[in-house]
């Protein structure tokens, strides 16, 4: 055995760690040693978590959010919510756009966008669904809450194209300067979205 | 059930990761999200390697470092170790010793230093028995390498102060600038060690 490692159940974590996303050798080495000093039940906990995750949640039939259930906890709700449903790459958008407090519609989670470069076209995105559950819902606006990466614009015009036909709302959300931000730090792109989306404000 | 929150299991594996040093809420939720979809296979080896660190990784007999024996992998390789001893705080240091490949001996960890504030005193450190080890090994020269903080400085001074009279060699690592570091971002301190330290390079 090599000396110059850690002994191997140890090695075996710090390599199994190191394969997470943002997590570096440094990282997962601290990480390691954490849980090894960690109460044995703070262990415990986080393998049980991470194995019951991955056992007991699918995508939801309705929007194909994250759901432990059939459906959704938004779904769930979908009484009480009001008529419009926002559309997203993926399902931490769904989040992201929950945090806000401004929303209280539906969601619908395409999970990916349409990109030639990784070869997915629009028969690998659910949207004959997509259009059966706006008609379903009785879905009264539309919101295309894709990223405004190349892939993200395509997406939404693609699904702006395909929902017309239903005679709906159907909107974009907004590119601009992020709040907080100064002109100097947005690229010229975003300045020139921020202008010509620019609203009145004395009335 | 609160709408603005993952499925329970999901947020559950959120918040036990999030418990992890270094690890904050968005790099808990990135993680979690990536353990959903990667290959079932591979979340379960995490969760096993972190089971299977925590139940068979102890410490070494010998020296405290980390070990899946009785004996660690280096102590288990004593005989062709140099008869030197490396004093270290913690068992990641013994790594990085280690890695510099300039180091052939042995070591002693003692999970901690001489901290009064934390109430860490000469007597929650394993000194005796380091005491015992340097005389059973025949050690011929100790190399005190706690850090350089006043708790790792003070930890350093005590430690030789107790091995004084068994008239071995008794050496400290070097402090000084960082290779690959300029004097500008050297803090005063480090500096006029790097000065008081310095060696004669015309021989």
């Amino acid at each position: 055995m090599n000396s110059r490692a850690y002994p191997p159940p140890l090695q075996r974590l710090i390599d199994e760690l190191a394969r997470l996303p943002t997590i570096g050798p440094r990282s997962a080495e601290r990480m390691a040693l954490f849980l090894l000093n960690a109460p044995k039940e703070q262990t415990q906990a986080l393998a049980q978590a991470m194995l019951a995750a991955r056992q007991g949640i699918g995508r939801c039939a309705e929007c194909h959010y994250f759901a432990d259930q059939a459906v959704c906890p938004i779904c769930a709700q979908k009484s009480v919510r009001q008529k419009q449903m926002c559309v997203v790459e993926y399902p931490q958008d769904v989040m992201a756009v929950e945090y806000t407090g401004k929303y209280k519609g539906l969601y619908y989670v395409l999970w990916g966008c349409l990109s030639p470069l990784d070869n997915t076209g629009p028969q690998d995105l659910p949207l004959r669904q997509l259009i059966e559950r706006v008609q379903r819902e009785g879905i009264e606006e539309v919101i295309l809450a894709t990223g405004s990466s190349r892939e993200g614009e395509a997406t939404a015009l693609y699904v702006r194209q395909i929902l017309q036909p239903l005679k709906i709302k159907i909107s974009r959300i907004a590119r601009g300067i992020p709040v907080g931000s100064t002109l100097g730090h947005s690229d010229r792109a975003t300045l020139a979205e921020a202008m010509s989306g620019r609203q009145a404000i004395d009335r």
